[in-house]
């Protein structure tokens, strides 16, 4: 980074995650001046290595003096964490995330840091069950950055995948499924560890196979687990199926579109007519996409990093 | 073994599965002689490897002369076991498993093996989907052996559940579901690992959240891996669950009836009023029948072993 750069700095994102770190150095206007990140999740860290970690990855960054501002969002703000940020209890505004940060002891007098907490939602009689976020809460706050009184339903696809219900800005109720993780899991640890392979969906035999298994799963999520030996049956005696690689393509595909049939199958009695808010990453926004739209709903995509420095510069703005 | 029960021996059955087998000496009228067992399934043996793991197992049971036959079910007849018994297409009497049965060649003269064959189901327009089984016809042959003419649902609980629609003796059609392989990735391999143990269901409250969580489950499939996350969240909030290791084994039994549960909610519109018949462990039976008896369902439970002998008994009495 150049000096030049480096005057310009104005504050650093991060977000930190269990198995990984994301940092940006942003200037003034929210333009991105530097990208880091290393592996230093929260499971590999206890409290002391955190600000190491830190400058490891932005200490080039910092100016030679005074203080820069660092807004952090994630696991690094849990209770096994860099300093626990307590989950905010739900109804709450997202601009609430900035009263609930805290501030965890330094030693290097450059760095300024603040850690978000997360939500928690506790059971009622209603469609609410406990439930937890840490991470994506921060993406919501970018989307309510961008549109103040959004009013809606946002999926956050991925290992656990966050379903939330928004009224004017304000988060009213969520729902994780453990989508992502449970195709990990069959994809790579199960009896169908050698029956799939994750080839994505460009190959049309692949997207078919996908909308197929989200429509049978969203209609009948009862037979999930039916379905998943299925695969290893249909391995064995589907002649219509191509050969080897091809073949663990199209039956990959097919396990994807399980698992996400089975969530949209959970929420689908939910889903109006408006546009379902995706954030996150490109590929894994337009299979969902693809998948909604099967079972007849639209939806509109927005970029997962762009929404996680949105939302750590809402919370910055209400310091 | 005695030489005076040598001399009864009639013949030696084995069920020899992917990590198991499991012998049996018996009598010409159907009664244990003796039983042994090892850890040398089909996953750790090549073909040449069978004779001698058998040998090891039964070697002491045979007499000094004459040939013993030797009737094997399972994973022994797979394409990747000791020699193929090639899957029999439904629909099919359970007679039949005698004309599929195939004779690996052998060194040691005092052996006569055969190898049962397992049965297949190709997908079609209703119901029925790709399927196989290898190891439980032999235990729905069992209840043909007991009731010739059988007609009803069966349930062999396990790793794969089985559940098969036989008529007049003859099965017409069957499912299997993943659902304790499900458990048990979920159980020891996912972000739930360290929030769930197996303590069985003899705690009232365990057996509660088990009954609750089968109902749940069996009502609303497509919320399945919501209400997965739900145990981890339930575990961080929930200040009605008890501590420590109680805590752990109500969320265990939680989570058990979730993917039993599942399971149920897909065969549930099939379920008649008649009992449905389980065949299999006596624990994991007691499990069943009480997710059965939450929806209104009766069962009934035959012994696995006793089934595997007798089923194995009525291929050899077709010989």
């Amino acid at each position: 980074m150049s000096d030049e750069v480096r005057e310009r700095l104005a504050w650093v994102a991060v977000d930190w995650g269990s198995s990984h770190l994301r940092a940006w150095g942003l200037d003034e206007r929210g333009e991105v001046l530097a990208r880091g990140g290393s592996d230093k999740g929260m499971l590999a860290l206890a409290p002391e290595d955190y600000e190491p970690a830190l400058l490891e990855t932005v200490g080039d960054w910092l100016p030679a003096s005074g203080r820069v501002a660092v807004w952090i969002c994630g696991m690094a703000g849990a209770r096994q964490g860099w300093r626990e940020a307590a989950y905010l209890p739900l109804p709450t505004r997202l601009e609430e995330l900035t009263r609930g940060a805290v501030a965890p002891s330094l030693r290097d007098a450059r760095l300024e840091v603040r850690l978000l907490p997360g939500l928690c939602q506790h059971a009622d009689a209603a469609k609410r069950g406990f439930d937890v976020m840490r991470g994506e809460e921060t993406q919501l706050a970018g989307l309510v950055a961008w549109e103040p009184e959004f009013s809606g339903l946002v999926c956050l696809p991925g290992t656990h995948a966050k379903w939330a219900w928004l009224e004017g800005g304000e988060v009213k109720r969520f729902a994780t499924y453990l989508t992502g993780e449970l195709y990990g899991l069959l994809a790579g640890q199960s009896v169908l560890r050698h029956t799939v392979a994750d080839a994505g969906l460009v190959e049309s035999g692949c997207r078919e196979a996908f909308i197929g298994a989200v429509r049978e799963a969203a209609d009948e999520p009862g037979r999930f687990s039916q379905w998943l030996f299925g695969l290893r049956a249909a391995d064995l005696l589907d002649d219509s199926l191509p050969a080897g690689e091809a073949r663990r393509a199209r039956l990959g595909a097919r396990l994807s579109g399980l698992a996400i049939g089975l969530e949209l199958g959970g929420v689908r009695h939910e889903l109006a007519s408006v546009p379902i808010t995706l954030i996150g990453s490109e590929a894994l926004c337009e299979r969902y996409a693809l998948a909604l739209g099967a079972l007849g709903h639209t939806s509109r995509r927005l970029d997962g990093e762009a929404a996680v420095l949105a939302g750590l510069g809402l919370a910055r703005a209400g310091a």
